[in-house]
């Protein structure tokens, strides 16, 4: 079975525009988050160290699918899906939905990095202790 | 030729996140107020009256493809290009560059609504005054 | 005794800048989702009606005292504390701790409105089923 | 004289929430990016190096006071103006005004630091290259 993480959300006040709904850039960072909480359920972070050496997940791309709008107050929940894992990049869809109605389609697509200070920034395999817990079948 | 917009933005200290570059959802910040001093270039705003109702752009879809980070203080380059105008909807190519740089490129498809407090949103017929400035091709 | 409201906050990637750290402009919007709950904990809500009319609280004041930076993943203790009530105005004090370690101290003032659209912004005693909740003594 | 710097700021769509106005956290924004053109215009930076240090200016305090709301589209006035200077720190008070009309003032306190990374954050004397440059009188 593909590897699936569910999370809810809160819409807070600041999320809002003067059109009175959530602005769109936000649902971004309720993917990010959502992907966050995803990793430390499975034991690492978007920030952390391996084998000595400072490990993040760069974006390569973010897209997002606008279906109906989300208010003060509402409580979206939001199912994360791995739909791809490559030797070193995994694919993130993301499906928000409020009381069984779709709300938005998200994407995101990672690169395991090594990101020490002062270095280039280097793209390398997935540890195997995470790619290991991830299936996309 | 197909109708083009150039702008540039200098990224604030707000705009970056703990990696030291600009943290990727202010990508479609970025985008938008790219698109809303275009759509003042022509005469109108995202936020305005036409015929006695309120008028608005929301998002149908938004994405984003990261290519090179940006910094502090970097002023990036951002190309808007009109790449589709159908009855109601417009989409938007961005193309971002620092110094020559691809740093990153971005997509909106926003739909021409009625807006009115109170009413249901409702997708119109882009007015002519606005889709007679706009070239595709 | 004061009414008083204890409420947590993961820190999320978005909060921090480029300085490693949270924005301080941040603290103003843990104060704020802080006071949403403590209101909706009264039965209330920041944007509601009352008697036909929309209620909503605007801020006169806002500030915040740094003590010690907050990081990525940090769980933040908020104690909210209303220390004054008048007619038209609640004054909270927020205290933030990190595992027993002061971090800020911040306050807002803010007056009960009318906000109804299409009127001016009028502040009106707050509702009696509200200021009858509230203790500073 | 004291030192005083203008500057402009255009409101956009994403500083506006659903009451139809700025966030109120938002002028936390605009004053750091006045503060950072001010610092620019004294040929620094917010983040810069300085005798082989990194230099940074965290805040001490922060705050602000609302008289009258922004809206989408309007270009505020911010005049910044440094009301005290002691050996390490800066006082800035801040006065927005819309075509003549008070919006708000505001304040941030600012230390300047030695922020190499790996080494502890420490206040340090500002460097006269930058206190001669400054006059509160």
């Amino acid at each position: 079975m593909p590897t699936e993480f569910l999370t809810k959300r809160k819409i807070e006040f600041s999320d809002t525009d003067m059109a009175g709904i959530v602005h769109f850039s936000r649902f971004f960072i309720f993917m990010e988050t959502a992907e966050h909480e995803f990793l430390r359920s499975l034991g690492t972070s978007v920030a952390t160290e391996w084998n000595g050496d400072k490990i993040g997940w760069p974006r390569l791309t973010a897209s997002c699918e606008y279906l109906s709008p989300l208010r003060y107050e509402d409580e979206v929940d939001i199912r994360l899906c791995v739909t791809n894992i490559s030797t070193k990049s995994l694919t993130y869809q993301f499906h928000f939905t409020l009381e069984g109605t779709d709300i938005a389609r998200g994407q995101l697509i990672t690169v395991c990095c090594k990101t020490n200070p002062g270095e280039k920034i280097q793209a390398i395999p997935i540890p195997e202790f995470i790619s290991s817990q991830i299936s996309t079948t």
